[in-house]
């Protein structure tokens, strides 16, 4: 097998590294992940972090771990471990599943294909992505994202932020601009230092400083990531995600969720369904280990938004680019059925 | 003289202490400033904030001084290094010039007097300005500010925070939505901690979750400070306030001003005129020791940004509510001549 290697995962064919993304952007620290107990580890404190992340980290930490010989009950113990290692990435537990059925079917060499191939595919949704993304651009301009949805999320160059990657390639993007995204900083910390990183010319602000850009003219697109896509267009993202589409909406800036189609659950209706987890009071009282505000002050902090269709000027799916009028329209069943067909 | 106290400054009569701002939330530490140097200095490093505020602490440090009975070099220097230590701060070149011209005339009693007068004045305005918003409530509403705007900038009970004290001694609010205000975190440590001291049901939030709520109909009516009225009822404010008085407008929620008549620069005919500083690339790298950010990345920071009056529902005054039409009509200079008649 030939090494896989990614912004954040390693893979010799043999052994894993994975880039701890906790110390980012001061250190950047590889951390051995072959066996299965201490991925599961840096998958809880979220040194391993990203949905499509995780479960290609954990499919290739189950290969490695087979190489060792382990007993049938060690072997399970294992898998179990990775599989539960974040109960809400529905990613983890579809490749871990694909593991163990690959393992029950052929043994060890095909556990290793299959979790080389989930690593292959991840690479080839977020190309595909960034090849319809390119797609909304005419002459270069200006963007502006908001957490992280690049190389640390995903094996491949991300979902929004590959679309980025890809059209700065292009000759598209001029500049970025980079949302902070309180109260986990991811874009301070993950998508600046990714786009430091790959050269790629970006400026940091603050969430609240974004209308500014945009009253301005600084900023002629906005493109973020999803976590989940109703059956009518609606999406969730991180929290930040909604007022930052109520400003490209007044200013009259495109605006544009890129994400694989493993993101939309047809099985929610409208945004109205999806569940928002909301989390510790501590994540806005301060960062990491510092606290700023009154402990004992009350604290609203849901994790993400929901975004109404009506504010989305297309989504950009791995396979295709979908209009407001499109996805009002029901494009996303249509889609949907028709690919039942198919497979 | 009796004494005066407020949230922030006592006065004993003779001798003067600031509660040192840089130490809230977590530690209430009250300085001696009756020495204009360590007065200046504490201006300087922000342990005495907010321009209402100090103009007062600087007037009363000189009366106190001048009890000393220092000679007439000692004397003038005092009163530079105070005029001098926030070139930006109106109040206090204002406050100092005051001051001079009382010591001039009639001497040290008079000084005190005069410094005792400012600090009178400014409750006055304070209580003026919340009598005038009180009459913009109907039934009790939830209201949302941003950044700090109370007791801990004026000597009274502030501006956009002393409408939201009196309305909620007045029942007319059930609860208070505090925007955290970064990158300097005013409304995390200094809102939060003066509406849990003054016993004022109170939650936080970072800035981009204020949509939400917004959204959900759980916030009522939207009130701001201001450090900069333009004629035209356009106005300068902490960095964010823009962005929430768009997403106010969205949503259909009424969105206030409320400032001192001193804030009204009738010499900027529209925001456009308004200057924006530009803070040290650090505030948004990090917060206070602790950095989160690449040293490398480019960062955005203006202070304030600019609300055009379109998106104001109404500006609240010490000398009464402006509606935007009103404002749009050339209501503040009409305020001015007659002002002027009258004086």
């Amino acid at each position: 097998m030939k090494p896989l290697e990614s912004l954040a995962l390693r893979w010799d064919g043999e052994r894993l590294w994975a880039l701890d993304q906790t110390r980012l952007p001061d250190t950047e620290i590889w951390v051995e992940g072959s066996d299965p107990g201490v991925m599961a580890g840096l998958i809880l404190r979220l040194a391993v972090r990203g949905a499509p992340l995780i479960g290609v980290a954990a499919a290739l930490s189950f290969s490695a771990f087979l190489k060792t010989q382990p007993t049938a009950v060690a072997l399970r113990e294992a898998w179990e471990t990775l599989r539960g290692a974040r109960p809400t990435a529905v990613n983890l537990a579809w490749a871990m599943d694909r593991l163990w059925a690959a393992w029950q079917r052929d043994g060890q060499e095909a556990v290793t294909r299959e979790a080389v191939a989930i690593f292959e595919e991840d690479v080839a949704l977020c190309e595909a992505m960034a090849r319809h993304g390119l797609t909304l651009f005419g002459a270069a301009e200006a963007v502006l994202t908001h957490c992280n949805s690049g190389g640390l999320a995903t094996v491949g160059v991300g979902t929004a932020l590959g679309v980025i990657h890809r059209a700065w390639e292009a000759g598209k993007i001029t500049h970025v601009f980079v949302d902070e995204t309180r109260p986990l900083l991811q874009g301070a910390r993950l998508t600046a230092w990714e786009l430091g990183r790959r050269g790629i010319a970006h400026t940091l602000l603050t969430d609240s400083m974004a209308a500014i850009l945009l009253r301005e003219g600084r900023v002629q697109r906005v493109l973020v990531g999803s976590d989940r896509v109703a059956a009518n267009g609606d999406f969730a993202n991180k929290v930040g995600t909604y007022g930052l589409a109520v400003q490209a909406q007044y200013h009259g800036v495109p605006f544009h969720p890129v994400a694989p189609w493993s993101t939309v659950d047809l099985a929610c209706a409208s945004g109205r369904e999806i569940p928002i987890e909301h989390r510790p009071p501590e994540e806005v009282r301060g960062f990491a280990e510092r606290r700023w505000a009154p402990a004992g002050s009350e604290v609203f902090n849901p994790s993400f938004d929901v975004t109404p269709v009506a504010l989305v000027t297309s989504l950009v799916l791995d396979r295709g680019v979908f209009t407001r009028e499109q996805l009002t329209a029901g494009a996303l069943s249509q889609v949907a059925v028709r690919r039942r067909v198919i497979e």
